[in-house]
C-alpha cells in the first residue's frame, strides 16, 4: 500500500538536548509538500558536523532535533512541482543544494547556491517554515534540510542528487559530504599535475579524502600532517608517501616542508580548520606556481595572517566549499568514479552500527577512533 | 666602424648619491662578456622603482649606479655564447629574466626565474660580479641588470627581449615594466570574463594599466579605487566607469564596493602596496567565483590580515609578479598586442624629455604629475 500523502509513522534518533545520548524513538513524518521529495533512508554516517550542532556549543542551540547529513536512500514520495526525481530513484540527500536558478548555480565556478546554501540555523523547511517532523503533535526541528538519522526524512528536491542505482548506497552515501569534499578539494580546486607534490594537513576523513584525491591525480609525493602520529600508519592507504609531526620540530612546519621538497609543494590542502595550520599549509607551498586550498572551518574570532610578499610571490590561496562540487550536478558523475573504480570510498567506513547503536558512532567520534562509522537504518 | 669589443665612452646619468640629482657625464661601458649583450638605448622612461632605489630608503645604499629599467634600445653587440640577438635587434632590456632552463621557466605558470629573477642589491653582472660601468676607472654599480640610464648598456641575454623592429621603441619601452605588470595581472591572472565586474585599487600607472587590461577583456563594470580623486577623470580614458573614494565613506570600502556591486566584484586588482587595501580588494570580491590579485609591492613589516570564512565561501586571493609575463617568452606577443591596436600605450605617455633633462623626469614622478615620462637619449 503506498504511504504517498500519508503520514509515516517511522522511527528516528531525536537529539532532544545538547550532549545528551540520542533517542531513538517513534516519530510522525508528514509528507512533502511543494519542491520536497520524502526520502527512506537506507545508510547513513556520522560527520563531525553533526557531533559539533549535538554539542551545541558556540551556536544556537536548537532543539529536539534530528541530526544527520551523510545518508542514501530511496526516494517514498514527492510533493508538488517536483519533476527531476520520482519514487523509488536512489538518492543522495545533501547539505547544501543547488535551485539552478541563482548567480552561483548559473556560475561554472560556484557552488553556494543563494537559496539552498547551507544553512545550519534553519529548523523549519524552505517552502513553510514548518518542521515535518513531530513526536505526539510536538514539532522536531531539522537539520541542514537532510536530517537522516531517521528512516524518512523530507528535503528538499534541490538537496537531493539522484544517483546511480547500482550504486551500493552503504558506500557511496560519504559522498554526500566528507569524502566529496576533502576530495573534490584536492581534484577540483588544488589539481596537482602527474608527478606533483601535495601536502595534506590534517589526516582525518577529511584529509584522507583530499590524500586520495592527490593519489587519484598520480601526484609522486603526499605529505601527511598531522599531530596525531597515530594516524599516520593508516594514512599509507590512502596515497601519503612521508609524515610530518609539527610537534617533531623546532622550527615552523612550514621550513620543514620546504626544505624536504626543495622550496615547497606544489599545492597543499589544509583539512584541521586551525589558523595556525592554514597560514603554514599556505606558506608551505613553492612560490611561482603553488596553490594551497582552505578546507577547514575556522571558528569565528579567527584571523589568517602572513606577510603579503608570499602572494607577491606567485603563490595563490583559495577556500573550497564542499569541495567545489555542485550537488545535484556533479555528484553523481562523482558516484560513477567509484562505481569504475577510480576512487576508492569502502576504506573510509570503519566501522558500522545497527540504528539503535546510533549513539556507538558518537562514541567512535569523539574518541577519534576510525574514519566513518556507517549507521544501518534497517538492522 | 664597428665597437664591437672596444670600450665605449657615452653619456650616462650618474647617481652618485642617495637622493642627489642625477649627473648626466660621460662614463665608460665595457664590452659585453659571456652570455651579455651590449645595447645602445634609443629610449628609457621612469619608474617609481627607479625613484624608491634612488631615495635609498628602506635598503641597503649602493652607489655610484645607474638606475632605469624601462627601455628600449638595439643591440651593438653580444658576447660569447648569444645566439639568441644579434647586432641590430631591437630589444627591450628587462628587470627579471629568463634563463629557460631552470623549474620556473619550465613551469607554465611561473616567471620566476631561479638565474635570472630580480636583484635588487646586486651591482655587478652574474658572470664574474663585475660591473661594466666605470669612470676614470671607478666602477659604476649596475641596477636590477638593466641600467638604462645610460647611451649604452650591458644587459644578461636572459633579460633582453627581442621585438618586432618596427615597433615604436617610444612607446613599447614601456611594456618593461609598469604597463606589462598592471595589464598582466588582468589579462593573465584575473581573467574577468566579458561583462565582468572588476574593480582596480590605485590608479597610478600600474593600476591604469590594470584597467586598461579590463577594458580589453570587456568588463562591463571598472570601478577605481584611490585616496586622490584628481585621478579620475584621466582614468576614464583607461576604462574606469565608476570611481570611490575610500575617504568619502564611513565605512570601510569593501562594503562600499559590495553595496555598489549587488556581493562584490568578479574581480579586483591591488596596485598600491599598502595591507590596508590589498585586505580590501580582497573581501570585496564576490563569495562563490571571486579572485583578487595583489600587485603593489608590501613593505617589509606588513602584515596581510583576513577571517579565513572569507577563503572559504570560494574566494580566490593570488599574488602576481610582472603580470606573470614571462620576459623573452611573453613580451614580443604584448608588443605585437600594441601593434595591432588591441592594447593603447600612447596614453601612459604624458612627458617627454631630453636626456640631460632626465631629473625632471624625477621631478614629476615625485609630485605625482602624469605617468610616464618618456626620456629621448639621442636629444
Amino acid at each position: 500500500m503506498s504511504t504517498a500523502g500519508q503520514v509515516i509513522r517511522c522511527k528516528a534518533a531525536v537529539a532532544w538536548e545538547a550532549g545528551k545520548p540520542l533517542s531513538v524513538e517513534e516519530i510522525e513524518v508528514a509528507p512533502p509538500q511543494k519542491n520536497e521529495v520524502r526520502v527512506k533512508i537506507h545508510f547513513t554516517s556520522l560527520c563531525h558536523t553533526d557531533v559539533y550542532f549535538w554539542e551545541a556549543k558556540g551556536q544556537n542551540p536548537l532543539f529536539p532535533r534530528i541530526l544527520g547529513h551523510e545518508a542514501g536512500g530511496v526516494v517514498e514520495s514527492v510533493g508538488e512541482g517536483v519533476t527531476d526525481v520520482q519514487p523509488g530513484d536512489h538518492v543522495l540527500p545533501i547539505f547544501t543544494g543547488e535551485c539552478k536558478e541563482c548567480p552561483h548555480c548559473l556560475s561554472e565556478a560556484s557552488n553556494m547556491c543563494d537559496l539552498l546554501r547551507i544553512n545550519t540555523e534553519r529548523g523549519g523547511m524552505l517552502h513553510d517554515g514548518q518542521t515535518r517532523f513531530s513526536k505526539d503533535g510536538k514539532p522536531i526541528y531539522h537539520f541542514l534540510g537532510t536530517s537522516t538519522f531517521s528512516e524518512y526524512t523530507v528535503v528538499h528536491v534541490g538537496q537531493v542528487a539522484k544517483i546511480n542505482p547500482e550504486a551500493p548506497l552503504d558506500k557511496v552515501c560519504v559522498l554526500s559530504c566528507g569524502m566529496s569534499t576533502g576530495f573534490g578539494a584536492t581534484v577540483n580546486v588544488a589539481k596537482p599535475k602527474k608527478g606533483g607534490s601535495v601536502a595534506v594537513f590534517g589526516l582525518g576523513a577529511v584529509g584522507l579524502a583530499a590524500a586520495e584525491g592527490a593519489r587519484v591525480c598520480e601526484a609522486s609525493r603526499i605529505i601527511g600532517i598531522d599531530l596525531n602520529p597515530n594516524r599516520f600508519e593508516e594514512a599509507k592507504k590512502f596515497g601519503c608517501t612521508e609524515f610530518v609531526n609539527p610537534k617533531d620540530h623546532n622550527k615552523p612546519v612550514q621550513e620543514v616542508i620546504s626544505e624536504m621538497t626543495g622550496g615547497g609543494v606544489d599545492c597543499s590542502i589544509e583539512c584541521t580548520g586551525s589558523t595556525q595550520a592554514m597560514v603554514s599549509a599556505f606558506e608551505c607551498v613553492h612560490d611561482g606556481w603553488g596553490v594551497a586550498v582552505l578546507v577547514g572551518v575556522p571558528s569565528r574570532d579567527d584571523s589568517f595572517k602572513t606577510h603579503p610578499i608570499h602572494f607577491l610571490k606567485e603563490r595563490t590561496l583559495r577556500g573550497t566549499f564542499f569541495g567545489n562540487y555542485k550537488p545535484l550536478s556533479d555528484i553523481p558523475g562523482v558516484v560513477e568514479k567509484y562505481m569504475k573504480r577510480e576512487l576508492e570510498l569502502d576504506k573510509f567506513i570503519t566501522h558500522s552500527v545497527p540504528f539503535l547503536d546510533i549513539n556507538k558512532a558518537f562514541e567512535y567520534m569523539l574518541r577519534g577512533e576510525g574514519l566513518r562509522c556507517m549507521i544501518r537504518m534497517d538492522a
